[in-house]
């Protein structure tokens, strides 16, 4: 029996750990390798063979594990060049030397790369006995051909919560005072966080990324719900821009190691938008930042669930020795009640590929989302769980790149 | 049998609602008056006899009304002034109008000022049969007299749990990443809520507005945690100021009706400092703004009950037709074990003080807060209330100052 590798890569979600605790589990529950190994800051750590093992976690570790934000094995920016061979055989060694059958990488999109990578390397020089698996994780829900991406759900549920909770706090003062409450959500490219504050029903403009802005259009959205109630609630997407591509933070924006545009400010720019053109009196703005997607104490039940399902379901289908260059994946049934059936697909047809908002199920005029959006999202935030406290405090695994 | 009116004045909490879901209870329990009025936005809204009536409200609504955040009355800002003979006339007339001897006010600081002066009022012009009674909230823990104040816990232990899971997002990557994070909180004479944060254990660097700022101190420290970790995690104060009084966040000032500083950017203002000087490569920063005031989706329990209770002990005092004046309060008990007794304080010794952080409770070089100090923050933020939930997010009571 040989052993396997987990490893996590890209930003942080609320549940990215419940998917590791789903592999553990299911090799204690159907033992298909002789250690479970945790890599740690994924791809970067196993390259320096920093290995934790995990194989005989407890039960009470695992479930306060699921409750774990952010990846307790770390996580890395580091992407598998192509054309860097040297990395393929030095992983590949590194595997071969620990007797490592499997590697899970649990990731968003440029992980699904790294899996497709990797297996193409494999198979190209005719390596056998070696699998590389994908799960996937993103809070920006960004991911192709599955329904929705594990951790996106408890980042939508807070920012829904938030929404409500920051409604309530704008509108207490008598109609005399206006103002303007700005909510910014992550969301680069795609606007499903952004999307999802609709939930609280309390939106009245929805700035997405999918939908080209315009100035003139937006303030006379906001005079309008100022006029109407001295009171006007916006949510906008950090990634919210011009029809001619230009981000609405610009100034601001830089790039990251990826190449992608590293974004902020998008409510700061509305903000001055609305003080200049006297639209409103006052304007206040709330940027969710890193709590949003790392507020674990809150999770969705069914996000958690489903994370957790995902690692079960690549520990199991692992056992096959053919399968690889692979990601798990979920869909959604059909029917009233909310369900999902769990399914892969080749880690190429997901990597470097972005699942836009539909463009369809945005209302005109910056007015938020169509029924159909409200039921697509809403069953994933359903139900809470139980969080076990410590001092008063969530308790949570003490990251094992730390050790 | 008289009538008695409650209202709320000043900024949001968490629980400012249970402490009148607590005067509505007690009225239930051991009926005092007649009806138990709600006024809409505060005095401004008494004065315009906007008015609600809660003296029959069922079980249920009063449960929810205890997780919904923000004065579910409404609020204000309007501050009865001593001169203003005219407001106090027409107040008075009002009451009698609609036969009430009693107005509960839950406030801050402005708010226990309003009650001393229609004592005072009442008293001067030998007005007979009117009651005017205080009951403390703030976030900031500001208060005088009373051992902690009603609304600061939660935000607390909203803030710790943000920290707690932020630090978790920021420490992910491999050491080669240089990160600073910044968490601003409010506070904007008192660093009670941005001390609270040391509760999660992760915070380096500790800005408080009772702590004088020093630049250079504070980037030498940056330097240290960077050197020996390349992570560094910074908690500042919003009202955080160099030793002449300047705010860090200058520049962005100004003052608003109270002719209080209004703030923001202190985060902001450090970053720039960081990033101008080299100390570390990357920063960012979050502000938790109005969330961390309104996010009764995690209330502490013992904020939540004593708030509740302050609204019991204020309705159970004003059956003594003298009681006026007026604010209930609580003071820790002696002992290991963590309790309170509730007692009663005339409002003039309570109005316009402000309670600081005790400076003997700050550990030098911006190294965080003492033992001492977590042992009086720990017992407040414990326990956790079973949140009702509808469509996957926090139920709460429609704000009555929009019926």
């Amino acid at each position: 029996m040989g052993n396997c590798i987990v490893a996590q890569s890209g930003g942080p979600t609320s549940v990215i750990n419940a998917t590791v605790a789903g592999i553990v589990k299911g090799n204690q529950l159907n033992p298909v390798y002789e250690h479970v190994y945790g890599g740690l800051n994924g791809i970067e750590g196993i390259l320096a063979e920093r290995f934790v093992d995990l194989t005989d976690m407890s039960d009470e570790e695992n479930h306060i594990l699921q409750q774990t934000p952010s990846s307790a094995l770390g996580s890395c920016r580091y992407k598998l060049k192509r054309d860097n061979v040297e990395d393929f055989e030095k992983l590949l060694e590194i595997m071969d030397k620990h007797d490592i059958e499997t590697l899970f990488y649990v990731g968003g999109n440029d992980s699904m790369d790294t899996v497709a990578a990797l297996s193409e390397y494999a198979a190209k020089n005719n390596i056998t006995g070696k699998q590389f698996i994908g799960c996937p994780k993103t809070v920006d829900n960004d991911l192709v051909h599955i329904d929705h991406c594990p951790g996106f759900a408890s980042a939508a549920k807070f920012i829904a919560t938030t929404a409500l909770q920051t409604w309530l706090d704008v509108m207490v003062y008598p109609a005399s005072r206006q103002e303007v409450f700005i909510l910014e959500t992550m969301g680069r490219d795609a606007g499903w966080l952004a999307a999802s504050a609709c939930l609280s029903e309390k939106v009245d403009i929805l700035i997405l990324p999918e939908d080209s802005f315009d100035k003139d259009k937006f303030l006379s959205r906001v005079r309008e719900c100022i006029e109407a109630k001295s009171k006007c609630y916006v949510v906008v997407s950090e990634g919210a821009r011009y029809a001619d591509g230009t981000y609405i933070s610009a100034g601001e924006s830089k790039n990251d190691l990826f190449g992608h545009a590293v974004l902020g400010g998008a409510g700061n720019a509305l903000k001055a938008m609305i003080l200049d053109s006297g639209a409103a009196s006052r304007c206040k703005v709330q940027d969710l930042a890193s709590a949003q997607r790392s507020h674990a104490s809150e999770q969705s039940l069914v996000d958690r669930m489903e994370s957790f399902r995902l690692g079960l379901s690549a520990h199991m289908h692992s056992a096959d020795k053919s399968f690889t260059g692979k990601m798990v994946a979920l869909r959604r049934r059909e029917g009233e009640q909310y369900d999902v059936e769990y399914f892969t697909i080749d880690a190429d047809q997901v990597a470097n590929y972005v699942k836009h908002f539909p463009t369809e199920w945005i209302l005109p005029d910056y007015k938020g989302i169509t029924q159909e959006a409200v039921d697509y999202l809403q069953p994933l935030i359903e139900g809470t769980p139980t969080i076990v406290y410590k001092n008063g405090l969530p308790a949570y695994v003490e990251p094992y790149y730390l050790n």
